[in-house]
């Protein structure tokens, strides 16, 4: 390559400059192995609590007691979430392996940046959601007259207890991905 | 400035160039404006919500049916994440004024970004869980014998509905603020 103009020099040599690159080269490939990660938290957070049901070995004439995810809203929400936030995730997968090959990408990677942001609130707002209403089944609230669903449904709630943690994991995940996207955007 | 040599050249170059450094310093005066907006829309959300109660006209001999939000968990941690929040926007403010004057820095920008993103996190945990149990106060919910409490606390349910207001506004501000911390970093 040519230099032809002190721009162009500067990018030219900015470019080559092979400690630059070399991290830039690292961040992108931790950046793929986190967006794995991530990828199989939220995934496996959607199936668990997706596929979550338990039937009471009693019933009436009318009904018949059976908990399973979709009677609650939140944790509806909780399970879209998901599956919408781990299947941007794998379309983002191609685009974090084209940042390995081409570690000077700005625009793709701030692109990314402001998407996996919007993700991060999508996740957090599932999660914190389906956490809040956990909690409710646990614990019950008095002043409000709710009782504890925990003591009748008790395999439903620790499932749908330990589905949230994949989820938890995702947003962690998401806050480096992002601080990892800003130090490869100033590296260039 | 003098250019010694190639590298010097090039960065003396970008620094100097004024259109580059012009969008920096309307990106940093934007960056400032959204923080305002944003401490205006968390602190509005912590005050609406934390001042709230109400009490209902009638009361038995042992019980005065009131409503407050310290009487569920998620409102108190709505309450104290906005807080949070919005105490870290008002300490970030003169970092932001900095980054006017200094259109260049990138250091502090990635620390920015990185809280910002954390923030976001923590804000959207508060809005979301507060969300879900004032959907609960609103509708019940029926298979999990949960019943609405808006038909006795009227006032309160609209006033707690108002205030999650804010909070989403500072939602949107915070991924505006990512993508727009991460358009300055890669221009320098």
């Amino acid at each position: 390559m040519k230099a032809a103009g002190a721009l162009e020099v500067g990018e030219a040599s900015s470019r080559a400059s092979t400690p630059g690159r070399g991290l830039n080269r690292g961040i992108s490939i931790l950046d793929l192995v986190l967006r794995l990660v991530a990828v199989a938290g939220t995934l496996g957070s959607a199936i668990a609590m997706g596929t979550t049901n338990e039937t009471l070995p009693f019933f009436t004439q009318f009904i018949r007691f059976k908990a399973q995810y979709s009677d609650l809203p939140s944790f509806t929400f909780f399970v879209i979430a998901n599956a919408v936030v781990s299947a941007y995730l794998i379309l983002s997968l191609p685009l974090s392996i084209y940042h390995i090959a081409r570690s000077s990408a700005r625009g793709s990677r701030i692109v990314l940046t402001f998407l996996d942001a919007a993700m991060l609130a999508l996740l957090t707002a599932g999660a914190s959601a389906a956490a809040a209403i956990v909690y409710l089944a646990h614990k019950g609230n008095a002043r409000a007259n709710w009782f504890s669903i925990c003591q009748q449904f008790n395999s439903f709630c620790e499932r749908i207890s330990g589905s949230l943690i994949g989820s938890f994991i995702g947003i962690v995940v998401f806050i480096l991905l992002i601080l990892l996207s800003s130090i490869a955007i100033s590296r260039r």
